[in-house]
């Protein structure tokens, strides 16, 4: 077996996304995470180019993972002892150094203003400067591929004279990412014809072709054996080389798996899709639902024809075993749906029906029916289960809900300032005892939540027998979209809900009225809750 | 210049997405915006598989594309003309008809538990009654790669079979999405050899491996002519391959710009940013900002080197002119380019500000403070121009809104039927005269319209000298997104607008509060139109 070397650059290149800005404690926490992972080397950032940076390698992480520091090769008319920009790169004291250097002919002349010799004069100084001091030196070939087709010999030169300078790597890189895999093969080939071995020589790519993840494994199968990518492909413009997708590709794909061997156990690869929420987790942001292998629907059969073959053998419809990756299958319900995707899902969650039992027809009847009028099941499994209950007779009533009343005021309070408050009454029957709620919609920090969140205060308030169960549910998130419902406008409400055992379960509402709609996602999230946790109708005891 | 054709499947494979179910609506929405660009097919749905699909071919529009209708090859046990599912699919009446059936041995034994002989024979029978009715036949062969390594002489004799019997474009599918490009190579390469000549094989990728782009290029290479895709990358699990990042590469891209001729000119291709936010506009999805080409960040030089090699020539960091596909360059908005955008913005809604007013600043201070917070001016473009001219000194007060108070109310009517009522209250002072408004929600058909719609009217209802002018202003469209301000979440809500004159426009408001965050976007669009119409200040008279 080969050794593959992986190189994260979440930390430097990743944090180029726009919207994306790590604090230091966060670059601790994803550092920690990729050297759990198991990737070779980490690019904490450029020391000295910003703060956060700075403090991060002041006080560097321990990590198995080479830590390496990112920075320029020097400029010209100073030594490399005398840049300062680059003595902030090396006073890091990691024991890798990776420097950018051009090696495209039109940007020494037109980025930098300087003869094409003094570049590569440049690159050789800064280069060797690192490996004296005994670090691990690495040269981003910034601009390889365009360089290598507008100047092949100087593209090669320059690299070269890295190389030759005692770079550890040199790592092409497709800066712009406006290189195609063709040209991805042909410049790695011709660097290695020219005299750098494969297992010195890197790639790092960008998607602005959606071909970064397609030239990483180009470089590889042409002779290159360092990867450089990032987690869930952030990075400038359009990300990086995803290496969420590279790293299970890598591990469980031909000829890669026979072929090479990663710094990634098979074991560490169960986590990874642990390893892309929490990112996202991190950054507060939305995870991406069509991610390759991590994400929610990348093992989601819509299709009724796939569902049906999944449900015989589910390598019908997978190329691998979500659970290699840490992810799990769903079989959404929507009106492509047939009896046997239905039945497989009904299967999850604990409900088993006879093939064949009348109720089946009933419930895709009762979903279609309610598509047409605008409800979406995709994601509101929930609501989709306590549907199935109803025509299964598996669902208490529990209790039920007389009359709610929501007012929203936004007037001129005592100093003056314009403040909202709203204010919800729910009139419930339980136990044939009819009770009262009412509940306003300040947050803990005194600001006015919404009426949604004063309705469900006020729902959960008095609810008797019930209310222990659903004390502990919060609602984690609220997704709204207009849509047609027959032949009207009507708003469909996803609500999001968490109890204390960190159970997440999402129902939905569908009314002309976007309080209304919210209403009904809100009641299906406790009915669910109340069934799950086996809590028995009082009308029935 | 070889031809190579384009086939959507926006509206088959692209409503397979978790969460996307298109109306019959927007089917010939996006229909029309498919023909607009000009890709050669499109795949219009299932007929007969659910009643959107269904409605949409009893009244198929009338496109240059030619529209094809999806179904399978027939079943065993009885012949084409009997087989009901494929009559369906005959009756929609399009000129092409494309038939997905079983290549991989493992597939026809497990999911269709019939011989192979039974299942070619089916592929070859259905075939020919689609090119006998004088319809042009396609055959998607499914997991054909898979098909290929495990039984390659199988996989290509059931291809054949569909080419021998009729079909104009025997298509590839990668129907799990598991091959890799040296996969896709060697299938297409085998078929061709096979005797299907290249300009009779097509190709249709899934994203399981982010290589639905690349194994698309790989497949053109060997010879394949026909590429089936998704505009904005659409489709089962991870999507289909995207058109939208492979129609620039195929136009702008060597070789392909130099060997090809699609059906998409260079003038659609401006509109392609458009095209891919307007399928977002009708999904309600949040346009993903890394998305190759037509991304918001898909030019946008976060990088501090990169930024000023680009102001000394955009080609330093850009693959192409970003104008090609109708996107726009975006640097930080703190540096002088942000200022010189910000005036071309400003003149173009008829604002001409001198360079170095102090107001730009102000401006760009106030868009960012405001975006923290989590509002977004992309779409909001009347909003934006509000904003502005309150820091030009050049928006009148016009009207104050004192306190509105919206109740909603969910009860039992007399026929103890539960409805709902909403019922809005709003107090404004117009020349220092306080007047107050009241309206409920109820439809032109009796139904409850909702708080929002409550909202609107009590406040347009008794503007005094304005009323006129705000008197035909409809809520065309109404967007609510759940988002990040700050540290907390906070509802985005954006209004579309319409006037009297067909004049169109959108506002955005944000708050906790949904529908305080509505009144505001409310607010903003009867500003917009007053200044708009030239309506004079009434304080100011």
């Amino acid at each position: 077996m080969e050794r593959l070397y992986l190189y994260d650059t979440t930390l430097r290149d990743g944090q180029q996304t726009q919207g994306v800005q790590f604090s230091t404690a966060e670059k601790h926490a994803v550092a920690a995470m990729l050297d759990d992972l198991g990737v070779d080397y980490i690019e904490g950032g450029w020391p000295g180019a910003n703060p956060t940076d700075s403090e991060f390698f002041e006080a560097v992480p321990k990590t198995r993972a080479t830590m390496t520091a990112f920075g320029m090769t020097k400029r010209s008319g100073r030594s490399a002892d005398n840049d300062d920009v680059l003595a902030a790169v090396m006073n890091a004291g990691t024991p890798a150094v990776c420097l950018v250097g051009k090696t495209h002919d039109f940007h020494v002349k037109t980025a930098l203003g300087i003869s094409l010799d003094e570049n590569v004069e440049n690159i050789k100084a800064s280069i060797a400067h690192v490996a004296e001091q005994g670090r691990e030196a690495l040269f981003d070939a910034e601009h390889f591929f365009d360089g290598f087709k507008a100047n092949p010999v100087y593209a090669i030169r320059s690299a070269k004279a890295a190389y030759d300078a005692g770079a550890r790597w040199v790592v092409l890189c497709d800066t712009n990412g406006g290189a195609l895999p063709h040209d991805v093969r042909r410049g790695v080939k011709a660097l290695i014809e020219a005299g750098i071995p494969g297992t010195h020589v890197g790639i790092h790519t960008h998607n602005d072709t959606e071909n970064a993840v397609a030239n990483s494994l180009v470089a590889v199968a042409a002779g290159a054996r360092q990867i450089q990518g990032t987690l869930n492909g952030l990075g400038e413009r359009c990300g990086n080389a995803n290496l969420t997708t590279l790293i299970p590709t890598l591990l469980l794909k031909e000829p890669y798996a026979s072929q090479f061997e990663t710094g990634v156990s098979h074991d560490a690869l169960k986590g990874l899709r642990r390893v892309s929420r929490m990112l996202d987790e991190i950054l507060n942001r939305v995870p991406h639902r069509q991610a390759a292998y991590v994400g929610a629907s990348a093992f989601a059969h819509k299709a009724g024809l796939h569902a049906s073959a999944i449900a015989k053998d589910p390598s019908t419809y997978e190329h691998i075993d979500p659970a290699l990756v840490g992810n799990s299958r769903i079989v959404p319900m929507s009106n492509q749906a047939g009896q046997s995707n239905l039945r497989e899902r009904l299967t999850q969650m604990g409900l088993d029906v006879a093939k064949g039992d009348p109720a089946l027809q009933r419930i895709l009847d009762r979903v279609k029916d309610r598509e047409a009028a605008g409800y979406s099941y995709d994601t509101a499994q929930a609501s989709f289960e306590v549907l199935a209950r109803e025509e299964l007779g598996l669902m208490p009533k529990f209790f039920e809900v007389k009359r709610y009343r929501v007012t929203v005021e936004r007037r001129r309070n005592k100093r003056n300032k314009m403040v909202s408050l709203s204010e919800a009454v729910v009139v419930v029957k339980v136990d044939g005892v009819k009770t009262m709620s009412v509940s306003e919609s300040l947050g803990p920090d005194g600001s006015d939540r919404g009426p949604v969140n004063a309705l469900s205060r006020a729902l959960v308030k008095d609810l008797g027998r019930y209310a222990e169960c659903v004390a502990d549910i919060h609602l984690t998130d609220f997704k709204v979209r207009i849509t047609n419902g027959g032949t009207e406008a009507v708003t469909r409400v996803i609500v999001d809900s968490e109890d204390g055992q960190g159970r997440t379960w999402s129902t939905v509402g569908v009314s002309a009225n976007i309080v209304d709609a919210s209403f009904d996602a809100l009641l299906d999230a406790i009915r669910w809750k109340l069934v799950r946790d086996g809590i028995k109708d009082g009308a029935a005891l």
